[in-house]
């Protein structure tokens, strides 16, 4: 990692821990939550030496505020808002989807029941919020900083949005592509979006420069998608960390799948049965390939792949890509964009 | 009603319903959740001529700036928020209390299912934000804007410190007064206390004043959970429309019953057992009247009634007091206040 990367991963943490930081008494156990789910404690309330999550959409913010002439630093309320806003969805998902495992370690619902665990998100949903309010003493003027709540609050419901339609496709066959990329665009690329738009906005990018850095965030953030879509298909477990099965064992309405659905008779059949026999998942996956929702979904990723680099490029002065801010965020976007195996 | 209750409420509702607007397809079962919830829509999703629960947070935030020499049209977006917030944290709370019924209808997880209501909560929380962003256009300055902000969110953290501390009282016996009393200061009162708080500092109150008005809200809250926790065990079943059984049957832990457990083993053992038997209930309010459980709630009730009316005396100037906001605030308050029955 380069040192500039490890210099403001090393400042959010601050800022987080700072942010996040426990009441003490009669709030011990609140605070235990919340840095559990943070990767700081490990299951016996023992401080980690590390963190849970790779901190991607912070990162963006602060680097984007970087690259784009701003000083990070003011950037960094922002960027420990959007990872605990990341972090409180993470937590209410893992009980909406009931899953028990979460970056390789109980979920909290799992250690401390669904109740503590729905009100724990509730409490970093606001301190997501208070993270923001700090921007002011950052020297953020009170207009701008009112500009990046709207900013803030509107992806917020629109994160609650895309939740919804997540859910509710997963008792329909019939679900469409668009329908599909609407609930992606709500659920997946606004947040990241957001991330790089208020890294411009801090920085003090005007309105068609702050567009640029939005819309570099968005197709980031569809490719990304997408590319998970088809590595939880057609992925190496060893590489992706996860079993490629996964996806359609739990018959997870992912875009492979939702084309798939359109075009193959059999696949219909096979999902709407109540339960996928293990030994039917390769061919589901050789199914779906051969109705074209590999191809498909494979172009649409270098399609937004591509306008992701026009994007950056739009947005990205000519001594910004070449700050060390330009660098790391060019080989970031890279990373994330390639991530093809 | 007086008719200026009557204006207030129905100014209320509008900004509610501008705030809360449904987005239609294929967002149209979200809204439906959120319009059910705030009992625009019945369970057919047929429009209702009322809407559910009474609005006394909103109304009094909105007869506070009135009185305080503001314009409640100021006020309305805090107001708006204040509601919003309130409604949300009910929406959790019912998943969290696994409680079937609100207010005499199925809740909102009984309709949709627990993952469904999680998520319509989480998107009523940022829509409470969204409201509060409003301020600027009814003419609040930024600066007023922030400070109202950061008031709301440190209130919505202080509610999920409270909701824990009330799940966790669940599982214990040796509960203390003082506990209980923080318990119902974070979970209730602050939020009442902010609803006047923030009336009063879109009135454009100085700090002094500000801080009597919070006073008053926040004993007005105390008074008004201590004494429904005496009229759950005392009450009159026809005048508080629930039965007074329910709280001993499902052994909540409500002051009365904190007090008894420190001063009686009986009651303690009874508190132990995993089920109360109903024949058990006359036994358990007449031990727990017999350790002095009622006279000391009675008494605590009644202090904090005393401290709210010489807070609201210090607070409301002259002509406040006599104008038709402050003639308003004070038969609310008294309402509020001798709710003994």
């Amino acid at each position: 990692m380069s040192d500039l990367k490890e210099q403001y991963l090393s400042a959010l943490e601050g800022e987080l821990g700072d942010l996040l930081a426990s009441t003490g008494p009669p709030y011990t156990t609140y605070y235990q939550m919340i840095h559990y789910h943070m990767g700081w404690l490990d299951a016996d309330m023992h401080p980690t030496d590390g963190r849970a999550g790779k901190r991607i959409r912070p990162l963006l913010c602060l680097l984007t505020c970087s690259a784009a002439g701003g000083n990070y630093e003011q950037a960094l309320p922002a960027a420990a808002a959007i990872e605990t806003l990341h972090n409180f969805s993470l937590l209410h998902d893992d009980i909406e989807d009931d899953s028990d495992t979460r970056r390789g370690r109980p979920t909290v619902w799992k250690l401390w029941g669904v109740p503590q665990a729905i009100n724990t998100g509730d409490g970093m949903f606001a301190l997501a919020h208070l993270a923001l309010i700090r921007l002011p003493q950052r020297g953020v003027s009170p207009d701008r900083t009112l500009t990046a709540m709207q900013l803030f609050d509107q992806t917020c419901l629109t994160l609650t949005h895309g939740q919804f339609l997540d859910m509710e496709f997963e008792h329909r066959l019939d679900v469409s592509v668009n329908e599909y990329l609407t609930m992606i665009e709500a659920k997946t690329a606004a947040l990241i979006a957001t991330s790089t738009h208020l890294g411009a906005l801090l920085a003090g990018a005007d309105g068609p420069t702050c567009a640029h850095w939005r819309a570099f965030g968005r197709h980031l953030g569809l490719t990304f998608q997408i590319r998970d879509d088809i590595l939880g298909i057609w992925g190496d477990a060893e590489t992706i960390g996860k079993s490629t099965a996964t996806d359609i064992l739990t018959r997870k309405k992912t875009l492979p799948v939702v084309y798939g659905l359109t075009r193959s008779p059999q696949l219909r059949a096979w999902y709407a049965a109540p339960i996928m026999p293990p030994d039917r998942v390769p061919r589901v996956a050789q199914e779906l390939a051969a109705v074209g929702a590999r191809q498909m979904a494979a172009e649409l990723a270098a399609e937004h792949h591509q306008h992701a680099l026009e994007a950056l490029e739009r947005a990205l002065p000519a001594a910004g890509a070449a700050s060390p801010a330009g660098q790391a965020l060019q080989e970031l976007a890279t990373a994330l964009l390639s991530r093809s195996r």
